[in-house]
């Protein structure tokens, strides 16, 4: 830690949020690379290459056999949790909300196009050198994509633009490799990515935001709190990713059951989480009123830990279970663990992601593990086993289930070890991130509004006049 | 009305609102319950169980035959409308929108589990003693919702979530009830509901409110408005509602040209609704003005209207018909019948679910009934006739119109009975719910972040200087 | 020129905005219309019918091959970018979202009910004089609409009610005409309407906003700018129109391939705009600072610029150059064009449509001409290219390219043609326009709620105490 400890100090400089240079440059190069690398790999697959109608003329296909349908609904219901989901669920800062959804919109974009890029090197490069992309290609781009919107959650408000550039090619860079491992070479399952994606982006944006540790952080904390309109558009956020979460976990699942049943368990998951978060909010609070916070957040943890397991015969009960378990965790972590962890591990998690991502994540690894080394083939059929596990050769369902907890570790590894290393790099005092002071505030990076609201301070009191003072600065400026 | 009488003054005792316990109790309580039964009674059905793979082989089915792609869009779009349409339609009052969307999350997700379970005994119970879900049962589960909900909309701000977790407990066991004897016994058809959801949800909801008759609610008269934002806010869930509406009549009508009917249906009448609405609403007021309380919910009467009869051969123009009409009387209900209601029939009907809900409801009922008795071969086809209408043995299109008749009697008497009975219990004093002057107000359930805009009270006044005395009080506040 | 000249003397009289008798009047007259013209006219399609029972029995097609299941999910998410995507979009002024999502959502239901018309007897109407509609008739109706959506952006703010219906009727009828011309005469290919729909709709609206040029706008230019919060809701239109927009090109390309390259080929164009705006906002902004009015406007061009090609064998990278050079050319069109059209074109673009839908709808309009008089058959394959542009005899992908930019001209010259004209009508002083400080403000049309924040003008100033006068008026207010 001694190393780390140095480069902290050199890091201290004061700092510049000017990124009128930085951000096109990245910008420009990035793009203009993404456009020599897509034309030199990337061409349409097979059903969506115009050749496509000699393949359904000589093995007499229906129009409706193009994997389009079988999947573009569910695309386009995760292309709206990428874009509106997370970059709504962030919108909740008082002062924060373009760089929620503005930053957002831009990493995502960004990603995107190198997640086609990496996970087709990894996952689908012919024998021609040529990746193949089609509507599964767009809803894994998305799928990767959200591990580092994930991991923006932990750093929201305290970083450049230009760093989340960094942070997304990295992240994208390490998911893609730690997907290729736990998917193409454990064959671990994991249709709703509760390891690929939560576990790794979490323990990823945690590990980053651990490094780039600011003790004076409290200088900003006038503007870490949201108001009552910013809370209401977070409620978009959360509403949309919780209608769609069904659509993600079943977005790669196996044609038909796998697809049906992965959407039931994430349904019924989900449903059960609300209940229990809303239980837990009013009891660990004073006159038992709700937090808007857990409302607004672990609602989404049963959705999250029934990632891997959704296409199994979890059973409906069994969902159930683990979003009542889910509802209950992710709150408590909100209430007690989330101070903890700032005031003990220095870990700031602007937007608790570590209660909605990353303990949701684990407990659906471990899911997932049980549930795989559980199946028999009185529950699946031989056939039905076969087919939800892909089994090969001599695997068996005990077998699958260790596969599916090196799985997790891998995911961790790979999340922890990423984001120190990409915590590094970003602590370089030359990527524009802004003062302690000057967190969580839109003004260093956007043009702002003159807005009523931010052009009255000095008239504002509360109720119970706890602000005297300024009024009476007020009133004698009116005065002379 | 003597014993209705003595119980109201029994129940005029000082209110606390503080539910830390009640609220968490009855959440825990009823899940736990819910995992009970789910662990007892629900399995997947054959389309989303891993033995589908057996089925499909034998019969040698494409992977697309599966029900998951039938109605699995029209299922998200459904979904959408519960959580956000619904969630964000209410969010129009300035100060309580944390308990529209928030309320309308919880009771959503608690009442679509119980859903599940009574319209599985009463409609899909098999020789095992299990019921089997599948996405359709899921969209079942969303309409049974949809009614409470509606019904929420007549007490929205006026009762607390214990309150409304138990009217929407005993409203789903109301509705399955209700909807098994009009579809299974009866064999009336509403694929989009009119009767069973709307109808019925809307007089559930003006019974109860109706039995919490609040003669005092002026005091919180100052909060029962809303701002400019809030209306914004609102906007989002009408038009969620607007657009997804050929999704909800056409989510459980025949595959094929049943559904492609129901949607185009809807999309005539709704968009008939929207341009008489605006005509009235300009019409009845000063200058010509619009009021948004017209266009965020009379816009869609046209939709509920239109439910029962969607799948039925109503011609393009008779789509519109409807919606032409719905839009005129359900514009003419807020400006006249609503304000009637509240004085002289004592139904304080936050939302106009009157006028949105009940009388289109009503409407749809029976322009069902005409439609249905008025069917021929010669429109329907000899086959679509049957295939329509489901017609066995001596079923004719005139008795088939009398059945959708009485079908809307039933929808009318569960409401109205079930309401007053559910009313009754509500008027216990242990439900926490607010004082007459705590009404419409998010302060007493949830934590509040400080906004500028709540802290400001006393230098507020507007244009016109009514409120001359405030500035008054000001000054001298500042003086002294 | 004279005659325009004194034309507008002609029409120089005070305004009064008050559409008491002529909203209504034209709302329930072109309504009252409708009705008897669908009711002679109107139809159901084979697939919607109730006899397709029949059909599809005799040909032993499945239920899945009704047209429904291939349009179904595409045609709700273009529906959601009409109503939600384009009403929020022009929410960011501060005092007209309710004018901005309103007025949108009138003109669109009204316009679709037109358009299934004006479409219908140009484009299906069968032997029997009836026209038949389906599932793509409303997608065709949704996109004709967009096009007078595209008109509104340009007089958002300047126009009332009853002139953008006067607006929509003539730009849907123009509509049709010129996408007859277009694609049933010239045989030219615009599945995501580059030309047919962005093209025409943005000059049209241009030209109309030329002929009713205000000189002393600048007297409601405090109105004429966004708050904090309008800007977070018109992200809501933005991202909506994002995410949807690879449904909007694939919506009526072919089955299969066909609409699964365009959806490929739009999410790939938009990914790469949204990187190249936010290079360029920022590179030409003072400190670097992002403007949310390019991020909000010129990351759509993209897929404006992709939509005539959208379904043609561009390849993946060619839809990354198409949406890097639109995101540059969109973004400084915003900075040094819009000022430049107002200063000296007297054109008044109050959302920027030039920038948004003009230049990169011709982009896409010569985009589409060189891609398809460079298709070959070793790209495309023999049937493929058959397919792709319904070639019937000597056709040829040369002579296809020079149709296509025919066919762009067409657009233009409709555009711009229609819009003098129906600018010429909407000058006559009986429409009730707003004067010219009363632009952009709700009040003229709407009841508005009583809000705090409207009802404080006297005691708004700046941080940095420019309006000190202010300040000083209200104190003396208060002493006397």
């Amino acid at each position: 830690m001694g190393c780390v400890q140095s480069f902290r100090e050199l890091c201290d400089r004061p700092k510049n949020t000017n990124v009128r240079i930085s951000l096109p440059a990245v910008c420009i190069v990035w793009e203009t690379a993404m456009i020599i690398l897509f034309g030199i790999f990337i061409r349409y697959d097979d059903d969506s290459d115009s050749h496509w109608i000699d393949d359904r003329k000589e093995t007499n296909k229906s129009d409706m056999e193009n994997e389009f349908y079988f999947r573009y609904p569910s695309f386009q219901d995760v292309h709206v949790m990428i874009f509106v989901g997370f970059g709504f669920l962030m919108t909740f800062l008082k002062r924060y909300s373009f760089g929620a959804v503005g930053f957002n919109f831009l990493i995502a974009a960004f990603g995107l196009q190198w997640a086609l890029l990496m996970q087709g090197w990894f996952g689908s490069l012919g024998p021609d050198g040529k990746i193949k992309i089609g509507v599964e290609s767009l809803i894994n781009a998305d799928f990767c994509v959200a591990s580092c919107l994930i991991a923006y959650g932990a750093v929201l408000g305290k970083v450049s633009a230009v760093q989340l550039m960094v942070m997304t090619l990295f992240g994208i860079t390490l998911f893609a490799v730690e997907e290729h491992i736990i998917i193409h070479i454990i064959h671990a399952k994991d249709a709703g990515g509760s390891m690929v994606i939560h576990t790794f982006g979490a323990y990823y944006g945690l590990s980053i935001s651990w490094m780039l540790y600011r003790p004076n952080l409290n200088q900003s904390s006038r503007l870490q709190c949201s108001v009552y309109h910013s809370d209401v558009f977070a409620m978009i956020g959360t509403l949309f990713l919780w209608m769609f979460w069904p659509s993600f976990n079943s977005a790669i699942a196996d044609h038909g059951d796998g697809q049906h049943r992965a959407a039931i368990n994430t349904y019924l998951a989900l449903a059960s989480t609300v209940v229990t978060t809303v239980a837990m909010s009013s009891l660990f609070q004073k006159h038992g009123k709700l937090d808007m916070v857990h409302i607004q957040n672990s609602t989404l943890a049963g959705g999250v830990a029934v990632g891997t397991a959704a296409e199994f015969m979890l059973m409906p009960y069994g969902s159930l279970i683990v979003g009542f378990c889910c509802g209950i965790i992710s709150t408590l972590g909100y209430i007690y663990l989330t101070p903890f962890m700032e005031k003990y591990l220095k870990i700031q998690d602007t937007c608790g992601i570590h209660n909605l991502h990353a303990m949701p994540g684990v407990i659906g690894g471990i899911v997932g593990a049980i549930t795989a080394a559980a199946a028999t083939e009185s529950v699946y059929g031989v056939e039905g086993l076969k087919e939800t596990f892909d089994f090969v050769g001599d695997m068996s369902p005990t077998k699958q289930g260790g596969y599916q907890a090196a799985a997790l570790c891998v995911a961790i590894c790979f999340g922890v070890g990423g984001g120190i290393l990409v915590g590094c790099i970003l602590r370089l005092p030359i990527w524009g991130d802004p003062a302690d002071d000057s967190c969580f505030d839109d003004e260093h990076y956007w043009e702002l509004p003159q807005d009523e609201e931010s052009t009255q301070p000095v008239l504002q009191y509360n109720n119970h006049m706890r602000n005297k003072d300024v009024i009476e600065t007020t009133f004698n400026m009116q005065q002379t």
